[in-house]
């Protein structure tokens, strides 16, 4: 919202061309001895924060535990610094991995409904207990990296949450266009993008009951997807139980999509939620981010914080959509 | 300016670890039959724009050709368009490839300080004529990506330019940023922060006459650094000519610096200067800043436009001065 993205598909033609490259996928044991995340190895992680339990009592079907490497720690207090003119303050925050599955080798396109919709439940499981537990925090991340392009260092399936005392910059910007927006049209900005793509189709990947997937309109990157919830809700606290079911289809479906279509790339996928502060206001609309790494971002993305996308998103849509 | 960065050194101990983790840096033959940028292959560029003459006429120090997969082209005429609530443009605008030396193989560290100053001649004299030629370019951006990790598809030294009709997000992020600090403490933020690194001096790589080199205090990668002028100076279009020789000199050491300290990263760097209505801003301060890409922005950094840094920029800066 209110950035410019250049679409120059004449760019794929280059001599070193990356576009729908497949990223070389390892093929994984179904347990790693040396995996601090695969069943049995509760030694090598440093807290279970929460388990769902498997039906079988001696298993667990998804387990949160503290990240060992965190971006940021509860064990210190909420400090503000200065330095002559510039301001720091101390990293206070939870960084926590949630381990999607006891199996080494089962990816989230490869799992069962059921598996992903505990997947989901756990997300929002912690999200809600963060808050509940700690008034300190004012946003909470929840992210997914696959593959060594999306930045992750662990291979067994997993996503992480990032919860902070300060809510960052992006998310900021975000919320003041989509206010921006409300004050000028009295309406919620994402529901008018889904009443848009819904009525015009040219975009859509998928939708069931209560979500909708969709290449926005100025896609960043060549087959980045959005699902978000199609009734209004400002905060990701609110899914119900049925949307949660309807949610992890919705994912399993985009991700298989882009298995089969894109040959598995690399992605990241972040559950976009917005600051604690604004968590009912009626111009917020949470939503997913699926954004493929099948392209590196170069010094004229850097400098100015415009992407130049080769694809065409409904382009990229029909693609998907043939699955 | 007005963004969190966050300091987890911890990180550093992670399974896959990449700091400082040495780029495979290809050795190349001082001519490649296959490069279009290589001398005598002048057949194989859509146009040259401009040379900069070698003392041997049948040379040249630098060559500036349009890139043969443009970003944004001039064939077009500056048009807006709407899809529903969606605004597009024609991409007009100019892409630039600047062709550093005819070898194909010297890259900036190893030149002459006389080549690196005739690529920041060429660099200026296409900025500023690029300006005077066509009134409806807004913003300059001028770039180098070496490396495949930094988005480059031919190994030949070169930079780019981008000149487009619209100001990037970025660039009026930041206008806006250092307008407001300026109203409120009547001074450029960026002298004010030269100001401090120079007394301070905990964080400064390099300084000579004109040109001071150092790390950010929030910088958001391990070893950026920003090279500024030290007087006071909105436009890059008014360097000097005895500035030129000491961007020249402060560029080519801080590269020789990475390339010894951090092993021949990967990097970016950019010629960060502003909107072409506030090239007389008493509140901008052009500056160039380089990147390496010595690690991945993950699901975290890109929902939350937070960077994580695992270095500490006053540890960043020693080991750089020590080379």
């Amino acid at each position: 919202m209110g950035q410019w993205v250049i679409y120059a598909t004449g760019r794929r033609e280059r001599p070193v061309d990356v576009h729908r490259k497949r990223a070389d996928r390892p093929s994984l044991p179904s347990r790693d001895a040396h995996c601090p995340f695969c069943h049995g190895h509760e030694a090598a992680v440093p807290e279970i924060v929460m388990e769902l339990p498997a039906r079988d009592p001696k298993y667990w079907q998804t387990r949160v535990v503290r990240n060992k490497y965190p971006v940021l720690v509860p064990e210190t207090s909420v400090q503000e610094d200065q330095e002559g003119i510039y301001r720091a303050m101390t990293g206070y925050g939870r960084n926590e991995v949630i381990i999607e599955t006891p199996a080494h080798n089962v990816d989230i396109a490869a799992m069962s409904p059921e598996q992903v919709r505990a997947i989901i439940e756990t997300y929002h499981k912690r999200y809600v207990d963060i808050y509940a537990a700690d008034e300190n925090i004012q946003c909470i991340i929840i992210f997914r990296n696959r593959g060594e392009r999306a930045g992750t260092s662990l291979m067994h399936p997993h996503s992480q949450l990032v919860a902070s005392a300060f809510v960052p910059g992006c998310i900021r910007v975000q919320e003041r266009r989509a206010k921006e927006y409300f004050e000028q049209e009295k309406s919620c900005v994402f529901c008018d993008i889904i009443g848009f793509e819904r009525k015009s189709r040219k975009r859509v990947v998928f939708e069931n009951e209560s979500f909708i997937a969709f290449v926005p309109f100025a896609a960043e990157v060549p087959f980045q997807v959005w699902i978000l919830p199609k009734g209004h809700q400002s905060d990701f606290a609110k899914i119900s139980d049925q949307e949660k079911t309807d949610l992890a289809g919705t994912l399993r479906d985009v991700l298989r999509r882009l298995d089969e279509q894109v040959q598995g790339p690399d992605y990241n996928y972040i559950v976009k939620s917005f600051a604690k502060q604004n968590r009912s206001a009626p111009y917020l609309h949470w939503y997913v981010e699926v954004r493929p790494r099948l392209v590196t971002a170069a010094g004229f993305e850097i400098g100015s914080g415009v992407h130049v996308n080769h694809s065409i998103p409904e382009e990229d849509a029909e693609i998907l959509r043939e699955a």
